[in-house]
């Protein structure tokens, strides 16, 4: 426990440094006045014996909670409230009157003031002693759908507007919160800039799924539940004069974007019409994309993703949000940890440790296929799929290889087949293709145990020619509509590469939760768009 | 230039001791090890004077520069080349033997090697004595569609992908960044979880505006040019068993999640099927939302917006990107600031210190309408439209409330009549109307000159009854779709209130260009989706 809070004390501290203050107990300050209430934050009132080790006997008075009860109990002389406003997982102890907490139930949204004043009882070091209570609104806790008690993920994902109101669930909210200033400190750093790609864009062609189709319907009406009528294809008028697509990844436009400044990046929703059923896909999620101008080794990419998952894998970890996780998971009262929910908290201190200190392993494709098929030849393991080098890696065989040739860590696989991937990749370079052949390209992707593909990136093929040659391969050439990339190679061309990551999957990963439909707050799949 | 040099200096250093630390002139960094490129930003070489004063005759030896040929000027004996690298919208200046500025054109990517020398000539105070030269792939200067000259605003957007190598395009996406990462600080201080909502939804009766439809067609063909086929109503199959939409606003979702941490944020893509065609409106774009628990005076909800908005543009016009817009508009060599692009240098700064410093006026819409009604009776102004209550603030009217009521500072118009504003909004307090009824809303609209509504905001109808009472009246009680919202008031409800800023508005204001379809990357409206 000591540990713990001198690590989330000093990380604090440094957080301070580079924000607006934060405001325990003065009222004085500028900060004060444009903050939209006057609050007392439960996480600064927990730390407050850390905060303040001089004044461990003194009761605060004067301190003001908002926030949901979480739990309440009620004797004949006094009455106890769990109270959460969001700012940790951990609950305050309010001492109430019983009269006051007559009107308090699970959910119930309501401003306390009280004295701050070391506890007696057990479980907490201090306690707010209620001088009044407000009921801020209704709450009809009999009917909630979530209750204080173990409810399978399944079911919460259909009450996802209630879901987050879970301590574990709220937590999530702040570990994408958390991780995506992370991330924005980190690439600024380094000044790459970040950029908003479109969402709608002209190419359904990129290779990397299908596409969601977006169209205009004027005469559509306002809580209309049957499906548009059917029109002859004359009356179909685009929007955009042609048809348009949900984006599936930034790339292209970012390696526009990268022409003009060097270095860019996006944190931006990307779509795929697949019905895919596993706890790794949604047809809506973010992706992390970076892209690099000057670069003409893979290598540059590898390293460029690998030190940011390595430094963003450290700051959350000593974070204060971090450390909330790391408790949440060892805590046997936590009811999301049953079931197949989340991994244990040994997994999770591994998965942190090998992110951060373990090499990550670069093998080729070709000598990953070799190593899973003497594998299979050694009768080490089985597979639903015989590894071969034009089947493709499948979900078993990355597991195999993280788990195995990554020892638990993260590893590279390079130097895909060029039939295996879209048209815009380099060639490999000779030395990295074990078969010595031209027929791969200089790709890699980032698979981690459990959840295999975490990230990929290429270098992209930047001659003017070879593009259009490979265009053509996959067909792709008469199509027109990406002309305007093949400008990018005419005028200022130069080598360049990038890799794109399910941000989604790597919440998951970083918090140990299962399934990405956990992680988003909205979840989006086949035939699930609940809310 | 003192004064610009050490602004920036200082806001350098500021935000130095938030980030990785820049690596000028040192290869043995950690930080170097990772960096994708060896490079020296041609930003910090412009900056060496200032930042090594100790240094200001000292050659520096084994510079290496990465970047795009923005002029190239061969003599006989000498070739001078200006570069940019996208770290600043100032061009280094290279000096080359004419041999090794043969390939050189207006485009090319190229690496220069050299010694960053003080300069004899006019217009730089160093400039790099170029050893090697390195072409780094291919451009056709001369078939460009992009020239260094000026070109129309309209016809850059049909060359979206090329547009941003233009310097000051470049600078526009710089500005993004810088913008996006301040905010991301701006609400980490104030504890504002930063959240990610949905982009397809269910709800297509916000009163937003018309919605785009979201499907998926099996049958589509890649690089198909031609409407999708024409289906019976039976046959369509919705891949999310009923049709969906893009998001028209994150708010509703917001809400939900609110209730979660108490006060969260956005910055995500919306959608609007409009076929506006004016320099304020496209169907993509970027939305900031901010949405507060515990909340219940809509001055809350302003004094946050008006902070936010204040501190800022402080943070931008003290900022390096801020002060190189500045320069931009300020020099007459900026080809794009002929026509109606931007507007000047002086109006800019008005802006900027009015955002900052002025007093921002708030009154109600029927205030409002009187004083407009009144300017006309008194023949101070002439209108297309008549000024009503019940014709609603046309643009016209909005501009002049802003310059006239505003003295040219944004004006806040609150409390508008509730048939003209979407079901979730509260009653106002009696105060606030100044027709003393019930018939208005607890809503805001922040008008600013030139652009008319930056942003807008409202408390929520935090009521059960209340709210079904409302959807009632906007004949939305019945559609089902909106039954998850009014959950929210089931459970743990509690007062509060948020608002939407147009991210691109606020780009297009602070950086003084007149069109959003100029500050986005790749802008999409009706008929238009290039790229």
């Amino acid at each position: 426990m000591t540990v713990w809070r001198s690590a989330s004390c000093a990380v604090r501290r440094l957080e301070a440094a580079c924000r607006c203050p934060r405001r325990p107990f003065t009222t004085s300050s500028s900060y004060a006045s444009y903050d939209p209430q006057r609050r007392d934050a439960i996480v600064d009132l927990l730390n407050y014996d850390s905060d303040h080790p001089d004044a461990v006997d003194k009761i605060e008075q004067d301190v003001r909670v908002s926030g949901w009860v979480r739990s309440v109990r009620k004797q004949k002389q006094v009455a106890f409230a769990h109270i959460g406003d969001g700012t940790t997982a951990r609950p305050l102890q309010a001492v109430l009157k019983p009269e006051q907490a007559a009107n308090l139930s699970y959910g119930t949204a309501v401003t306390l003031n009280g004295a701050w004043t070391p506890s007696q009882g057990k479980g907490q070091n201090r306690e707010l002693q209620v001088t009044s209570v407000e009921v801020r609104g209704e709450n009809h806790a009999d009917s909630n759908p979530v209750q204080p008690k173990y409810q399978t993920p399944e079911f919460l994902r259909t009450v996802p507007h209630l879901r987050p109101r879970i301590p574990s669930n709220a937590l999530l909210l702040r570990l994408r919160s958390h991780l995506i200033s992370t991330f924005t400190k980190w690439f600024d750093g380094l000044d790459f800039v970040q950029t908003h790609t479109p969402i709608i864009t002209s190419s359904d062609c990129e290779g990397a799924g299908e596409v969601f189709t977006v169209s205009s319907n004027d005469s559509k009406r306002s809580g209309q539940k049957t499906p548009p009528q059917p029109q002859h294809a004359s009356q179909v008028e685009h929007f955009f004069r042609s048809p348009k697509y949900l984006t599936v990844s930034a790339q292209l436009h970012l390696e526009a974007l990268a022409q003009a400044v060097d270095r860019v990046w996006t944190l931006s929703p990307t779509f795929r019409a697949e019905k895919s059923d596993t706890p790794r896909h949604l047809s809506e999620f973010y992706m992390l994309e970076a892209e690099v101008c000057f670069a003409t080794d893979m290598k540059q990419i590898m390293d460029l993703l690998e030190v940011m998952l390595r430094n963003v894998t450290g700051y959350i970890s000593v974070s204060r949000v971090g450390q909330e996780l790391m408790e949440a998971r060892k805590s046997p009262k936590d009811p999301q940890r049953e079931g197949d929910y989340a991994v244990s908290a040994t997994t999770l201190d591994k998965r942190w440790l090998r992110l951060m200190r373990a090499n990550w392993p670069r093998v080729t494709y070709h000598y990953a296929i070799k190593r899973l098929q003497a594998a299979v030849a050694d009768k080490q393991v089985k597979f639903a799929f015989k590894p071969t080098i034009e089947g493709g890696l499948q979900a078993e065989h990355e597991r195999w290889i993280a788990t195995t040739l990554g020892n638990g860590a993260p590893v590279f696989v390079t130097d895909y087949p060029r039939s295996q991937k879209p048209f815009y990749m380099s060639p490999s370079t000779s030395t990295a293709n074990s078969k010595g052949t031209n027929d791969t390209v200089a790709c890699f992707d980032l698979l981690v145990p459990d959840l295999g593909e975490l990230a990929g990136g290429s270098m992209r093929e930047y001659r003017s020619q070879e593009l259009v040659n490979a265009m053509k391969a996959k067909g792709l050439a008469g199509t027109g509509s990406l002309e305007w990339y093949q400008d990018l190679r005419k005028y200022g061309s130069v080598p360049h590469g990038g890799f794109g990551l399910g941000f989604d999957r790597l919440l998951c990963y970083l918090s140990g939760i299962n399934s990405v439909r956990d992680v988003v707050a909205f979840p989006r799949w086949h035939g699930r768009c609940d809310c």
